[in-house]
């Protein structure tokens, strides 16, 4: 039997995901969608099969013939739209960021352990990307010894005209944040923003040095640049006592042509992570076919993440490395 | 709906492919296995969701619940097989080689058109493999020009004592042979072979060295190395009148380790071609879901690369330049 | 004419040095040689040609028939040999450091000023890498734009037992100083070090990162690995408006075997800088015989790199980012 | 004391191997130069510091004060002038080919036994190329077993007009040849050719593949492809019985930029082969302040090519695999 999803937001992340439970992901059935603007989603059910277009949220995350609920609208309703479906007791993948604020974070994870399951995923798809998960693969094998540093860089094409420092922080940063935490496993305990220059590219925003302490003495260097304009590129090292071991972004052709020898950069992120979207949607229908927690980012995972990300923030203002107060993950997310 | 498949042969091939179909493609259902060793079988089943294990190839092939057949028993099963499914109108996915000769091959092909369906897909999984998609994709934009020459390395770790040189031709350089007339379009007209000297490690084959010239004038070199020791290896490089494009093989991650710097070599081609193995069987599932033709190799692909490994075991042989006679595609295959 | 050089000082880097006047840079003669232990200087001399061993230092730089002085002699040396030269009107090649104090780097460029003429080249080699080379023109040649963000990598095999954290930015971190100044064109304006764990490798040392800001803005990303344990290795990305530039190591073969496909890192900065040691020298016998300043770094840059150094080992201690104040260049200089 | 060398011939080649002798080589004068058209070598001379012009390539071979002779002059002259040299007792250091005749190059082959020293060295400078060197070193210390297969690819940009086939085949395979030899140090025992399809940017030639079979038994595929358009390529990898050793052209920098990430290929053999061509003629002037025999290729090695290259015509003329017939080498040769 396959597993019935209904995916609520239709924009572009919520499209993909769609498409992905209807042609790549194996066991699953894209069973229902819902927009806010429903000709919107009607246009996604006609392409993808037609599954059915429920007018409200609500109403899909109550439906008795959806098992599982894909949260992809605004970040805004998030946190509203997760506690819906823990209160139905049904799976839900929550697009990044879990919550706007850490209060509705820590509501969603009183709900889920009163609740006594563990029922949320927070879409941190980078843990299912090949690369990293061969990294982390890797450490826990021991021959490379302890891990010393961490080196992250992000680079986004050309970032729009909205976004500013805040948001290169907020939602770029975050991602490494929780990669960070994933490869080392270790929380973070202090965090300092260093702004560079802006390029002649930028309207209200800079690239930004971050590093990252963790509780554990490791140091992370994180170079994000929202508008570094020869393409997207994540790069990643990960530096042990041992040896060091290298993301090497999936490029399957070389080309020779025109003076140049290499290969052809990423558009976006979409393309970048298109095995780890997959693997990440495959991972979660199982998990609930399975009837265990996703093996993806939990609501603590997502938590964490915001309390860095809102740390950087601060640092970001102040100028200031701000110190992460420990916190201890209760029993039922460990 | 989920498309029903019955696997045939539940060694190490039938095995992988009934896995895939179990977990990794979408729209897919394992509804049926068979393998002469009636055990072998149940243990698969009991691992895959237990799917019902039916006691003969040619009950499976008639059940009314199975929509479609994938023939991975050994190879002299695979032409009798194939023409029992296009029989009983139903798709069949047959591993490689089509047949053990052309005169069977010309059979399937002649049950084929009186049936007046396209049934048979040929796994030549290499088509499907990312690289050489996008090899061929950047060949068909035309930047690049026409092409030239092409250049493909096949390199085994050690072969088995039982390989020959002749079945390093008829089981390995088959690949190359096809994957020749995917990328450039064009079918042989001449194969020479050079035999080189025997590794310490071969026991009745030698590393070979083929050229293969194309109706349109285009040099194909292939190296085809049984025992190459340090691991699985296949390169490929197509030289065009403005540039070239080459394979890039897909590591996702480099190691800096002990006075080295790069990537883990594959042990083999399950491993190498893990994501052409999936493609190949989803893009499967979906043609017969959309009830047209597979787009991988057909019937008439897998005759033609029997006919050059046979031109190819004639070069061995006589160690002369083999010329390959032209043959018409019937309109039906083109 | 040759160029008549003496060598004072018949250590490891004094002894290369001598030989590479001796046997690979044009125009030079390796005419004298001294060492405090002047059966070295003899061993050395026999080895090389037989260039005269004069008995002491000072005698060495006041020789009449010697056209300049490569000073390799043990750091605290550095200053007062180096005046010495200047006394005599003598081009002077010191190896870095240029001195022990910030204090004695000013009475050199002091007695350089007094003399009219610029005399000093400090021993950065750097500077003639052909791959920092490259990077620079690459900046210079516009099509990158500004200059944002630039990375650096400097990783030891393993450091011995004496050297403290304190030295592994006085002697390591002080090339990346200097590098980036002579990369970006700007003078560095604060410095923070952030300390990771220790490796069980180490002593009484750990892992730096530092961050540099430039006067300009610029932001600048430096590790440092005393014991890196798999080899030495240095890496430099710098990150432009509309592209990025990286250092590939010279390597120039690449090697499979036992399921890697990879290149061999270096030992030691002897061989992975090879080149860029033997075209210092080269530019530099160049400079003598054109009677001209050597394009090298120059007292003022060995200068700014001690400052640098200076503030970094405040920030080490103090664990707070250090302000470096601007300092103009006098005319002399510039 | 340097070497007084006299070039002969002030042309591409000429005037690069006085400016490197001028430049960049330890121990070497250029003393005289050269050139049929005597306002050439005059510029020459003003260019790179006024070694006298002599009017005569005789008077400059006879000169006293010439110490060895480099021989750039047109390809007709190249036997003449080394029969001369020989005669006048000085090393000779002749650009490839040693002869246009395989008669002549006996000659020459005759004169330096009859005088009893070896005097000839022939402009093969990939021999001096740091990877080639490597990739022989490689094979020299064993680990990888013995060599089995060598694969060689030789791309021009684009070549003149007047390049045919034939010249493909003399003028560049030659290096192919010659350094096939000196990598796996057997003999070449038969040569066949294939032609691609010509290139639209083409005249009056086509891409090659030539296959080279040793006396060991060892296979050597090589492409020769006059207009690659897309810049000077030259690759290599060595197949042993272990493992392989390939070529990494000499890159320092990579650049990421408009959608690309990687090198820039190179314009021709003058920067790809900078440093073979500097080696090559420091070992040559070391050679003679030594007294000794060069380690460059031989008038032997020479005739070797030769041969080979004259078995290549035929090949491509008959479209058939040529026998080289052995011949073994004169012991005042090995």
């Amino acid at each position: 039997m396959s597993i019935r999803i209904g995916v609520i937001g239709c924009g572009v992340m919520g499209s993909d995901h769609a498409e992905l439970l209807h042609r790549g992901v194996a066991g699953a059935q894209l069973a229902a969608v819902h927009d806010f603007d429903a000709e919107r989603a009607s246009v996604l059910s006609r392409r993808l099969g037609n599954p059915r277009n429920i007018e409200s949220a609500e109403a899909l995350i109550a439906d008795r013939d959806i098992d599982g609920v894909l949260i992809a609208a605004s970040d805004d309703t998030h946190a509203g739209l997760t506690l819906a479906a823990i209160a139905a007791g049904k799976p839900a993948f929550c697009e990044k960021p879990l919550a706007a604020t850490l209060e509705e974070c820590r509501q969603i994870m009183a709900a889920e352990i009163a609740g006594g399951r563990r029922l949320v995923h927070v879409g941190f798809m980078r843990r299912f990307d090949p690369g990293y998960h061969a990294m982390r693969a890797e450490l826990q094998e021991g021959l490379l010894g302890r891990a010393l540093l961490l080196h992250c860089i992000h680079r986004n094409k050309i970032a729009p005209d909205y976004i500013t420092s805040d948001l290169v922080i907020a939602n770029s940063a975050v991602h490494e944040m929780d990669i960070a935490r994933f490869l080392l496993k270790e929380d973070h305990a202090a965090i300092s923003v260093i702004s560079g220059p802006a390029s002649r590219y930028a309207v209200a925003r800079q690239p930004q040095v971050i590093i990252l302490e963790t509780c554990g003495g490791a140091v992370v260097t994180v170079e994000i640049s929202p508008d570094a304009v020869y393409g997207y590129d994540v790069q990643c090292e990960l530096v042990c006592e041992d040896g060091t071991v290298s993301l090497v972004p999936p490029h399957v052709i070389s080309r020779r042509y025109d003076g140049h020898d290499g290969i052809a950069v990423e558009e976006d992120w979409r393309t970048r992570f298109r095995d780890a979207y997959r693997l990440q949607l495959q991972e979660w229908i199982v998990s609930i076919r399975d009837g265990r927690p996703s093996r993806g980012a939990s609501a603590w995972d997502g938590y964490q993440a915001s309390r860095t990300a809102e740390a950087g923030l601060a640092a970001l203002r102040t100028r200031q490395r701000v110190v992460i107060p420990a916190e201890q993950a209760p029993p039922f997310y460990s």
